[in-house]
């Protein structure tokens, strides 16, 4: 099958389309005619070689598909639709998933919207709701409001939640885009100052909960934006991976809560359990067309580098996806 | 009534003996002549002037003693004897109290006794219970072992959940008296890489939960010594206010849950709260006498600034108590 893995030489730019065997699959797996694969910036971390998590060598951890094969018991049989994480292995024609991380596609969905949900909606529910414990009526700061789990944490906050979303992103475009799937509170971080418009929208108190994709460039800024005895979950570090001084008094006095996660690192029970309730509580509202995802742009698969130069560029709004 | 209040003035080491007016206790709150408060580092916080949520001019958070009134309704009469934490004002003859905050004592406890145990025994429940959720058979690091918290936490983790309790401390004598409270591995700090044979404890997993008094100078030991998805409640700051250099990957790669506290500056209804819970939990075994306040040294009030110093020259096993 056709597959694209990471070349290690610089000249073909890190990502060679190749032709490798079509995966078989373990107890419990199915295998699947991928139809789409999302990007990721874990598979740009990939490329450079800075992580090694990914053991497979073929990129991508979100598929949508036709199930072709199952092996062992299992709710899916040959010719179900299905979409969710995989272990590496999604960039490519066929790829196997464990059958308790599959999503049956919602039936008004073509395959690119399914290939859109998973990594993005639940990393979404699962910074939100498992880690952020995100209560009726709180309030949340979501930066990067317009990138992929940036759009889908904004209408799990809204339409499951209630909440007071605020937002950052770094033009109005985006920001329109955001107030339209419900965003309360809009800030332009390169006009202002995304502090003191948190503390402006909150009475001075501060946000429940913050989710951080940006890291370092951010930490006293989030500091001041967070309420006493906020939750404050770090997810990225697209403003840097290091803190030059950070004053721990700081952190005890507000007695904020902070929390580093990644998804894809996590074990195949996490994912599985986190699947299932992301099923059970989101579900209904996707079937119902209250919670779409959002697709800035689908790339053949032959063109998996260009479209990661266009998530590094930031200039999406939603996902990007590869037709396979 | 005789009590300790600061003087700014450097001649007089900071703590003067004066005299004030007896408090009036609000609705809601008992007037309670103190027979005994306990000194804690929030205390010598205050007198340095480097912290202003004491608004008391009064020094002493916790007490036990006597009620003489109580306005309004509540479980207690005058003649009971409580203990518990107050707002400030108990380095004195008499203190007021909110009555949902007071706790019964024990009838085998002295009054000194009684005034060790609110601050510690609280803290460390909130900090392994409310925050760490600690669960049956997991793992604690438990730093500075001999302090007031850490012969509290030593006890609840093993009394309450079995758990496999490692501390650290400064010298033979804090171990073996940790030891003598059930704590299971015991660290030398000074002598040992506490983080190697934390690794070495728990077949090189790391712990589940670390309660940290130290924070800076132990920030990247504590996180090599932090399990995956593990918890760390930060509580002081003995060993530095601040990091150099902090690696947010770190956190998020290894799922960490990072959670700063105080519990002076919490709000009247959470200490209110806390205590109901740990009334609940922790009493049924205070009075079997499984969990027992440990008492270091016992001051006369007119003596708080050489209590204070004992307590800065870290040469306390258990809590410091003044006799007013």
């Amino acid at each position: 099958m056709k597959a694209i893995t990471v070349e290690r030489q610089e000249t073909t730019n890190g990502l060679i389309l190749t032709e490798l065997p079509t995966p078989v699959p373990a107890e419990g797996e199915l295998l699947i005619k991928v139809h789409a694969a999302a990007v990721n910036r874990t598979d740009i971390v990939t490329r450079e070689g800075k992580s090694g998590y990914a053991s497979n060598p073929i990129l991508g951890v979100e598929i949508s598909g036709v199930v072709e094969q199952a092996n062992g018991r299992s709710e899916f049989a040959p010719g179900d639709r299905v979409m969710g994480l995989v272990n590496g292995g999604g960039y490519a024609e066929y790829a196997v998933m464990p059958a308790e991380r599959a999503m049956r596609i919602p039936d008004a969905y073509s395959f690119e919207q399914a290939a859109a949900v998973p990594e993005v909606f639940l990393t979404a529910y699962q910074t939100l709701y498992w880690i952020g414990r995100l209560q009726r009526n709180e309030s949340v700061l979501i930066h990067a409001g317009a990138s992929g789990v940036g759009t889908a944490a904004i209408q799990l906050a809204k339409k499951l939640s209630g909440a007071k979303v605020i937002v950052t992103a770094g033009s109005q475009e985006k920001l329109d885009f955001c107030g339209e799937l419900g965003a309360d509170v809009l800030i332009n971080y390169k006009e202002q100052s995304f502090e003191q418009e948190v503390l402006k929208a909150t009475d001075g108190q501060g946000v429940d909960l913050i989710l951080d994709f940006v890291g370092a460039d951010y930490w006293d800024k989030n500091l001041a934006s967070i309420k006493k005895e906020g939750r404050w979950v770090l997810i990225g570090i697209l403003g840097g991976i290091q803190v030059e001084q950070v004053n721990l008094f700081a952190l005890m006095s507000k007695c904020v809560q902070l929390t580093g996660t990644l998804l894809t690192p996590r074990s195949d029970e996490y994912k599985a359990r986190l699947t299932a309730d992301f099923v059970k509580d989101v579900f209904p509202h996707i079937e119902q067309g209250e919670i779409k995802p959002i697709i800035d742009t689908v790339f053949p698969l032959e063109q998996a580098l260009e479209a990661q130069r266009h998530m590094e560029a930031n200039r999406n709004i939603g996902k990007i996806v590869l037709r396979t």
